[in-house]
C-alpha cells in the first residue's frame, strides 16, 4: 500500500526525558562513569495512543510499536438491518497484534494502541492509506492525555526513537607521528566521534587509546581525561571528543567516525578583519559541536545539559542555526517531570535562567504551541521557587541548592543580589508568557511581583556610596563584583542613572576582578552592548577570544585566563586536563557580532519583522547572511566600504544606517550609500 | 578477603517498582502483549549510596554496581605532622572505578557510590572485611535520602537485583496422548513454568505450542488463551501457566521448567473430613502459585498486582506462609510513587483496600519500620481521596475511576454505599496507624473523620423499611445487594441491631442474588464468621469450593457459578477461556478454616499473643500447625476426638475450649479433655 506521511509517535516529553538520561549518563572520566548528579526524571513506561476516524470506505492499516502491547479497534457501523429509521449503531471491538494487517471501515472507527516498555521510551507507528500516524493522535500516560509527539527525525518505520539517527562521516587522521613508544594521530578539527581501530584481535585486546583535546593531554596517559579499550570485535571506541589520539605500540590504522546532528547552514559572516572571521568560524564550530540532540556544555566534559549554558546557546542559535527543535528538546529535558524536587541542575540561578530561556525561545521561534505546552511547568517551577523565599521575598538557598552565578569570587552570604535580580526577571518572563496566552490576570499579578521585588532589590543591595550593587547585604562586606552589576543591567534592576554609575564605577574599573569565563563574558559584553559600548565589546572579543586562538584553539574554551600559559592552561577543577576546550558558552561572539555589529534584531508584532542597525564604521567590508526567526526567513547584507546592499527574504524590516531609516520589503534589495547624492533604490 | 554479610542495596521501593513493571507488563493474550492499563510508576534511574566509617586501621573494599558510575572516597585523617596539639584533619578525595580494590583508613572515611542506570533498577554491592554493604547505608535519589534497602534474596555479588532468582524444578509431563493431529501433554498440578521442547531447529521454527488450564482450552487452538513459538535456539517458551499443553504434529519431548519463589512450609491442616482436607490443599496450592515476587491475581491471567486481591492474600498469608516481605513488596509496588494521579489499579475501592492492607500487614507482622516508611504514602493517598469527595464528604467517582466492588449487578448511580463504608474503615486504619507512630493529634482527627462519615452513611444509606443498606440513595431504586450489606458488617457501619436485620433480611434471603465470585465469598463468609454463623460458613466452603473440586479443579477459580457446566464454565469477559482457573482470591478457605474453625487469632499487645478458640464440634479429628505472627512462632493443635493437645512455640496465648480458659505457655503443651475427670496438665 501507499502510505501518507507517517512518523513514530510518543508521549510528549518522553523523547527528551529518555535521551536526556542517556546524555547525562554518558560522561566518562578516566574509565569511570560519571552520571549527572541531580534528580533525573524518568520517561513514561506505559502509554496509549488513540484516534477516531469517520471512514467513507474500508481501509487497511498496520501498527508497529516498540514495547509490549496490542491494538484495540472499536468499530461503530450504522446497522441498517436493525432499524433504518433511528439508525442504530452496532459497536464491535477487536484486538490485533503489532504488525498485523487490520481492515476496518466504513463508519466510525477508533484505534487504541497500548504500549508498555521498561528499558526505553515506548513508541508507535501506524502505516496506512487513510489511517496513519500523522498529526491528530492523542497520547495518554493514564494521567494527562495530550497530543502525541513526533519528530522529523523519526519518519522511518525501521527506526526506534530511542536510538538517535546521528549523521556520520569517516575521517582519517590528517597526520600522525611516532612519539614516546607509540603513535600520536591528529585531526585538524575537534569532533565527537567513535574511533575505529584496525588491528588484530589480540592487539586490540591489550590496547589502550588516549584521545586528547590537546597534544599535551593525549601524550599524558596518566592525566588524559579519556581512555578506552577498543571493542575487541569491532575495534570501535565509545563516542567521545576527539582531536588528538595517542596509541602506545606500533602504528595502526585509525579512523574517526564523526557523529553529529546535521543542522543546515543558515548564517555566514565575512569581513575584512581576518581575526573576526576566524573568531566567528571557531565560535560556529564550537557551537555546532555542542549542539547535538540537546544543547550540551562541552563535548569532552560534561556532555551534560545545563540550563544556564543552554540559555546562552539560545542566543547563538537565534543567529546561527535557527533550529527551534533543539531549543524545545533542551528546555523540555531540563525541566523534567512534575513535581519539582530541586532546582534545575541543582542550581538556583539555572532554574531562573530556564524561565528566561522559554521566553527567549518564544521570541526566536514564535512558538505558541510550545508555550501552551510548557506554561504549566513554568508555573510549577515558580511555585517551587516561591516556597524558598525568606521574609523579604528573597530567594534563599536551601540545603543542596547550589548558588552558582559564575566561577568567581563572590560574596555568597545570605540571599545574594544576582539571584534576586534573575528572580525578578523570571517574574517578568512569567508575566509575558501569561500575557501571550491571554491570561491577563496572571500576567498582571506576575508583573506586580516583579515590580515589588525590584524595589526591594534596590533597597537592600544598591550602595549609593559605592555606586554599585553589592553581592550580599547580610555579610556586611559590601563586596562589589562585576557579575552582580552586569546582572543588574541585564535584568532591568539598574535604572538609567545606576547604569551610568555601574559603567564607570564597576565595568570600567580595572580594580574589580576581571571575568575569567566566556560564560560571564557573554553577560558582560551583552550588557556593554546594550549600553552602546561597542568599542569595548569589539576589543574584548578580539583580545579574549583572539587570545585563545593565539594558543592554538580550534574550538573555544570553558575558561580562559590570558595570564596562564603552558600545560597548566588546560587545568581546571584541580584536574590537569579537566578544562573543556570545546564549550558552548564560549561561542557567544556569533551572537555579539550579529546582534551588535551586524545589528540584527527581530521584532514579533503581528508578524515577524527584522530591524537592522549595521555598525559599518567597524568594517571596511562585510558580507553577512543571518536567519530571521526560525521559519527560513533571512537577512543578507553586503558592504564593500561604499555601497550597502541589504535584502530580507521571508520577512519585512527596517534598516537604520547612514543616519536614516529605510523600509525593507520582503525579497527586495535595498541599496544605499553614505552621504551620497547618487540615486539609491530598490532592485527586486 | 573474608567478608561480612554483604548484600545488594538499592533505593527503597526501586526493587518493587521495577519488578512490578515487569510483572504488570508480563501478560500475553493469544500472542498479544497486554500491559496493565494504569499509570505505572517508574523506578529511580539515578541514585547514590553513602556511609561514613571511623576506622581503627587500614582496610580494603571493592564496590560492584549495576549501572554507570564511580566510587568517591573522602578520607579525613588526623595529621599529626601539621599540628600535634590542635589535631588538624587532612581531607582528601579519591575516585575509583567499580571493581577496583580500594585501600583506606585509619581515620574517618566516607564512601559515596554513584550509580545511574536507565534500563533497569540501579544497585550496588560492597565487599570488605570492615566496610561492606550490610545495614547502615543511606540511599539517595537526590530528593529524599533514606536507609538503603536490601533483601535476603540478593546476597550474592554475581546477582543483579533486576533479575529475580526464581527456584526451578524440571518436571516432565505425567502423561500424554495423541489427539487431533498432535499430542496433548498433561501434568497433575498447574504451575508457572517455561516449557522446554526438544526438537530439531526446523521443527521448532514451525511449531506453535498451546498451554491450557483445562484440557478443553489446550485442545482449542483458536480460543486457547496462550500460544507460543518456542525459541528456535533453546526450545524454551516464555514463562506462563501450564497444566495441559497441546503441540500439533508428531510427539516431541516436553519438560516444564517450573519457576517459583520458595516459601517454606509453615502451616498444615488435616482433619477427618477428606473434602475439607482437599479444599485446604487446593487452596494452598492456588495461593502458593499466585504468591511470586508479589501477590498476583492469577497465574494465567492477569498476572497483575491488584490491590483488592492482595488485601485478601494478606489474610491467607497470615495463616499459611507467614511471609512478611511478600506483603511489603506488594504494598510498595501497588502504591507507586507520589504524587498519586489515579486510584490504585484505577479502582476506588482498591485504593481504600490498600490502606486497610497496610494495617492488616502491620497486625500480621508487627512491623513499625514499614509503617514508618509507608505512612507518608498512606497520607498522600487519603489526601488524594479527600480531593474527590462531594458536599456530603462522600467519595465520588471521577472520569476514569472504576467503582468495582464485585463482579455483580449493583446500583452504581452516584456515590455508592460500599465505597463510603470502605472509606470510613480507611479513616479508622489511618487513625490506628497514626496512633502506632505516636501521632496522637492525627490519630484523633482521623478517628473523628471516620465517625462523622459513618453517621452520614447510616443517614443516607440505611433503609429502616428494608432492614438493609441500599447501594445508592441517588438512583431512587433502593436496591439492596448482598455485597453492600456484607461491607456494612465488615467495616463496622452496621450496629448490632442492624447486623441482626441484615443477617435475616439479606444474608439469609435467597431472593437476594447470590455471590458468584470467590472474591466476595471471602467477605461474605468472614462477615458470617464474625457473626458466629459457623454452620453456614462451613457448609458454604464445602458446597462452593467443593463444587469446583467436583469439576476437577486442581486450583481454585476466579469465578464459579454452580449452575454453569461444560466448556462454558471456563468463559468469562466474553472470552471462551478468559476465566482464570488459578486465582488467589479463591484461596480463602485457608483463612476461614484457620480463623474460625481452628479459631486462631493473634493479639499484639506488649508482645505477640495468640488466642485459640478451636471449634472441635466440627471435627472428629484435627491436626493443625499454624504460624503465629511472622517471626517463626507457631501454634500446634492435635485433637483425636477425646483429647486435645495444644502447644505454642515462640509465643504465649490463651486457649478457650470446653467452656473454659487455659493459659498457653511458650513451648509447653496443654493437654485437655472435655467433661473429663481425668487429670489434665502441661507436659513440657
Amino acid at each position: 500500500m501507499e502510505h501518507r506521511a507517517s512518523g513514530w509517535m510518543w508521549y510528549p516529553g518522553d523523547l527528551e526525558l529518555y535521551h536526556a538520561l542517556r546524555q547525562n549518563f554518558s560522561r566518562v572520566e578516566r574509565g569511570k562513569g560519571w552520571p549527572a548528579y541531580w534528580k533525573s526524571s524518568g520517561f513514561r513506561q506505559r502509554v496509549a495512543f488513540w484516534r477516531t476516524y469517520t471512514l467513507e470506505a474500508e481501509t487497511q492499516l498496520r501498527v508497529l510499536a516498540h514495547g509490549t502491547g496490542f491494538v484495540r479497534l472499536i468499530e461503530e457501523r450504522a446497522n441498517w438491518h436493525i432499524d433504518e429509521i433511528s439508525r442504530q449503531h452496532e459497536r464491535k471491538e477487536y484486538k490485533y497484534a503489532f504488525g498485523e494487517t487490520i481492515t476496518c471501515g466504513p463508519g466510525n472507527v477508533t484505534i487504541v494502541i497500548h504500549v508498555g516498555r521498561i528499558e526505553a521510551m515506548p513508541s508507535a507507528y501506524v502505516e496506512g492509506d487513510v489511517i496513519c500516524s500523522d498529526e491528530g493522535w492523542t497520547a495518554d500516560d493514564y494521567n494527562e492525555p495530550q497530543p502525541a509527539a513526533g519528530s522529523r527525525y523519526f519518519r522511518d518505520p525501521g527506526q526506534d526513537p530511542a536510538e538517535w539517527p546521528y549523521a556520520e562521516e569517516q575521517i582519517p587522521p590528517a597526520g600522525s607521528r611516532e612519539v614516546e613508544g607509540g603513535t600520536l594521530y591528529c585531526w585538524p578539527e575537534e569532533m565527537t566521534a567513535q574511533l575505529k581501530i584496525e588491528a588484530p584481535a589480540d592487539r586490540l585486546a591489550q590496547m589502550t587509546v588516549y584521545p586528547g583535546e590537546s597534544e599535551d593531554e593525549a601524550l599524558d596517559p596518566e592525566h588524559c581525561y579519556l581512555r578506552w579499550k577498543p571493542d575487541a570485535a569491532t575495534g570501535l571506541c565509545p563516542r567521545c571528543a576527539v582531536r588528538y589520539v595517542f596509541i602506545p605500540g606500533d602504528p595502526v590504522q585509525v579512523t574517526a567516525v564523526s557523529q553529529f546532528v546535521e543542522y543546515p547552514e543558515r548564517a555566514s559572516f565575512s569581513c575584512d578583519d581576518p581575526l573576526l572571521n576566524r573568531i566567528w568560524e571557531v565560535s560556529e564550530r564550537t557551537f555546532r559541536l555542542c549542539s547535538g540532540i540537546f544543547f550540551i556544555d562541552g563535548i569532552k566534559r560534561d556532555q551534560w545539559i545545563w540550563s544556564g549554558d543552554a540559555y546562552q546557546s539560545i542566543f547563538v542559535n537565534r543567529y546561527l542555526l535557527a533550529d527551534p527543535e533543539i531549543e524545545t528538546r533542551t528546555l523540555t529535558a531540563l525541566r523534567g517531570s512534575d513535581p519539582m524536587y530541586s532546582h534545575i541542575n541543582t542550581i538556583m540561578d539555572y532554574s531562573l535562567f530556564w524561565i528566561l530561556s522559554v521566553m527567549e525561545h518564544d521570541h526566536s521561534a514564535g512558538d505558541p504551541g510550545y508555550l501552551t505546552f510548557i506554561y504549566p511547568k513554568m508555573r510549577s517551577l515558580m511555585d517551587f521557587c516561591e516556597q524558598r523565599t525568606d521574609e523579604n521575598g528573597f530567594l534563599t538557598a536551601r540545603e543542596r541548592d547550589w548558588v552558582y552565578i559564575d566561577w568567581a569570587e563572590l560574596d555568597k552570604e545570605g540571599p545574594i543580589a544576582g539571584e534576586q535580580m534573575l528572580y525578578a526577571a523570571a517574574w517578568d518572563a512569567m508575566s509575558a508568557a501569561a500575557g501571550k496566552l491571554g491570561r491577563e490576570e496572571e500576567a498582571a499579578a506576575y508583573a506586580e511581583k516583579a515590580a515589588a521585588l525590584r524595589q526591594k532589590i534596590r533597597r537592600y543591595y544598591w550602595s549609593e556610596e559605592r555606586g554599585a550593587y553589592i553581592d550580599s547585604y547580610v555579610s556586611g562586606r559590601n563586596y562589589v563584583s562585576r557579575q552582580t552589576n552586569i546582572l543588574a543591567i541585564r535584568t532591568g534592576c539598574a535604572d538609567a542613572a545606576q547604569q551610568g554609575r555601574i559603567l564607570r564605577g564597576v565595568l570600567h574599573d580595572p580594580e574589580i576582578p576581571a571575568i575569567r569565563t566566556p560564560y560571564f563574558q557573554f553577560y558582560a559584553l551583552d550588557a556593554l552592548g546594550t549600553l552602546g559600548e561597542l568599542d569595548t565589546v569589539l576589543s574584548t572579543i578580539r583580545s579574549y577570544w583572539g587570545g585563545m586562538l593565539e594558543r592554538g584553539a580550534v574550538t573555544f574554551w570553558e575558561e580562559f585566563d590570558p595570564t596562564v600559559t603552558g600545560t597548566s592552561q588546560y587545568d581546571m577543577y584541580g584536574d590537569r586536563f579537566g578544562k573543556s576546550l570545546c564549550h558552548a558558552w564560549a561561542a557567544s561572539p556569533v551572537y555579539l557580532l550579529a546582534r551588535y555589529f551586524v545589528g540584527l534584531e527581530t521584532v514579533r508584532e503581528e508578524k515577524l519583522r527584522c530591524v537592522l542597525r549595521p555598525q559599518l564604521q567597524y568594517f571596511g567590508k562585510l558580507d553577512v547572511t543571518l536567519p530571521v526567526g526560525m521559519d527560513g526567513a533571512s537577512a543578507e547584507l553586503h558592504w564593500d566600504g561604499e555601497e550597502l546592499r541589504v535584502r530580507c527574504s521571508g520577512a519585512e524590516g527596517t534598516l537604520y544606517v547612514f543616519g536614516r531609516e529605510t523600509a525593507l520589503r520582503d525579497g527586495a534589495e535595498a541599496v544605499l550609500r553614505d552621504q551620497a547624492l547618487q540615486p539609491e533604490g530598490f532592485v527586486v
